[in-house]
């Protein structure tokens, strides 16, 4: 109770007024895009003129611009437009998947700047090397950052198993288990740069709400098509947790009891039998540019493993919609490329088993709304959340 | 805007302020079950004499009552006790499910005070004559209530099947499409009340909340037995309602895709599996208690039919665990008695499937919290949100 630094109450509310105050017109530029001091006077209900001392602190700050143009809006004279800064603080993501690392720099305004991908095969070299790995990408990333003057804040690892506190604690595609992520990669790349780690389909679907065309659409499932299976539930625009942080895993939401061994331990998950690894094999290559090459000549046991793929993803879906009454279903990873032979045979399944005949079409995912870029975002919301801490 | 009654907007607003205290001490009141005005001052934050008012005219419209105990709290001196009366306004539940119609009304303290419960084959009539049978019932509860001084403000049936606006969009088990429940309903009673529906499991699963033994679980998973399989999906304390209000169906989760047939359309849906008229079938009888008893005496075929519903529950219910980690499954209607033979089998396949290998036991469901119980609460929750609408 003691802060030297705030002696009275009134004064310490007043600064965290402002401070609050900061963080909402930051926020309301940068869900906009480009705006004036009126219109966001107008939005946010301060006056004018808190508003544009408030703009004042931000474009000093360096996290706000002025454009030169004017923007006539439909109230009171024109204003000089007002932008998220395209240089200074930013964010990183860092996508680890199975197969690939894929690194992305976005700035204030949350346009992914900086990308970066590379195939890799994560399943053999074990966690601290496959950590160091994306540790060396994300360290040439930086250095390109660097050379566009933007300054990321922060590292969201995204990851494809069950994460929680910076602790993996199961991602059966990649073998690991109890793999303290967060404290790995930061050692590895040795910049002075908090890490923390999320699910990979769960970044990829905030990446879709933030970044995708869902318009209005707040509620959905998302299902990720990797070597595995990822999902997330995203319920008016929140992410659905779960008790331990571990919820969305419809990849292994069992479609026969009795199916095929998973790697997590179980049988007949969904991922057996929709999964890439699954289905590649079906189809008998190793490669999915072979598989769509041949799907779309019509070859006949590439396009019975899509349809058996498409089919089980339906039963699936079928089950999470009778539970979960979304009214939308994503569908990302390896799935959009593949959707003419895969949705009809999955929608077939949703129209037969969802109870209240209300079945949601499967839409595929932005290309956009790429996971590196949502984890990029995610650390974007610790700046928006308060600009003073980050600016300057 | 131009309102007679309320010719000034800042008496408009204090009287809204009164109604909003009124409802907030009466709710407190409500959920300590006795207490005094000065743990009711301490608990929501206004004055003592403030409290003192609202509660003089609480007690005038007959919605709370003193006792004449006096009670010593840690904060100052001793005061009578406060309890919602017990005659005067109270709810009025009615469950109406494929072999049985339940009612009940409860009072302001939301004790269940008159119960009626009639097995009914529901399966053949037709929704009109279920209804009439169902008001019939009601009637005689609502006659029981009056000598009792009970006087319901309306009345919630719980029906099982998907439930929006008042009608039934589908009761596979009820064999019921596009029944506008609440209109025949309230013809049929033909009383001034009004009527309002729910989905039977949402109901019985609000009833666990409230009046079960979950301490401070807020988050889980409600699967009740009955002729089909009901489900509920409770978040921190809320419905999770879905896009059209049709979300919990996990009876029509698929555990095989190429199953029986399901009276719903789809194949292979748990219910067909794990609902009673599935489980009495596989095990040759056609009496609960006859399997009961026979499971008791370790009866071979009766031992393997609850064993294998006990498994395709468990599959189920892992797919719903890994997608919405919920901390906890409580299991409702034919289950709680059946746990012995169900629990091992459901809990061996948990433990198998969860990924994250945190698995859920399996609580029995409480018999104190009736579906009946808990769609009559439904009503008090509308009395306690606005005490002077109903009280007097």
């Amino acid at each position: 109770m003691n802060n030297p630094h705030h002696p009275s109450e009134p004064k310490a509310d007043k600064a965290g007024v402002r401070r609050h105050n900061l963080s909402l017109v930051l926020r309301t530029v940068h869900e906009a895009g480009e705006t004036t001091r009126a219109a966001v006077a107008a939005r946010v209900g301060l006056t004018r003129a808190a508003v544009s001392s408030l703009v004042e602190q931000l474009l000093e700050l360096g996290l706000l611009v002025e454009s030169g143009k004017t923007f006539s809006g439909q109230a009171g004279r024109p204003g000089t437009v007002l932008k998220p800064a395209a240089t200074g603080p930013a964010g990183l993501g860092v996508e680890i998947n199975v197969d690939y690392v894929s690194v992305c720099v976005a700035d204030l305004a949350g346009s992914d700047r900086v990308r970066r991908t590379e195939p890799l095969d994560n399943r053999t070299p074990g966690a601290p090397e496959v950590l160091r790995r994306a540790a060396r990408i994300t360290a040439e990333v930086l250095t390109e950052a660097a050379r566009l003057d933007l300054r990321p804040t922060g590292v969201r690892l995204a990851l494809p198993g069950l994460v929680s506190g910076g602790t993996v604690r199961q991602a059966p595609n990649l073998g690991w288990n109890h793999v303290e992520a967060d404290a790995l990669f930061a050692a590895a790349l040795a910049r002075d740069l908090p890490v923390a780690s999320d699910n990979e389909a769960n970044v990829a679907a905030l990446a879709e709400l933030w970044f995708g065309s869902l318009g209005e659409l707040r509620t959905f499932l998302y299902v990720t098509g990797e070597i595995g299976v990822g999902g997330a539930i995203v319920l008016d625009g929140e992410l659905l947790r779960g008790a331990h942080g571990f919820a969305g895993e419809i990849g292994h939401l069992p479609v026969t009891p009795d199916g095929p061994p998973c790697r997590c331990g179980s049988r007949g998950c969904l991922e057996q039998y929709a999964g890439q690894s699954a289905l590649l094999r079906a189809a008998g290559t190793r490669s999915l540019d072979t598989l769509a090459r041949r799907a779309k000549a019509a070859e006949p046991r590439t396009l019975t493993a899509l349809a058996e793929a498409g089919r089980m993803l339906g039963v699936a879906l079928s089950g999470a919609v009778n539970l979960l009454d979304t009214e939308a279903v994503v569908v990302g990873g390896i799935y959009p490329r593949l959707m003419p032979w895969l949705a009809p045979a999955a929608e077939a399944e949703l129209d037969r088993r969802v109870l209240s005949g209300l079945t949601p079409r499967l839409r595929p995912a932005s290309t956009t709304a790429t996971t590196a870029r949502g984890a990029a975002a995610l650390v974007l919301r610790e700046i928006l959340a308060d600009p003073l801490a980050y600016g300057g």
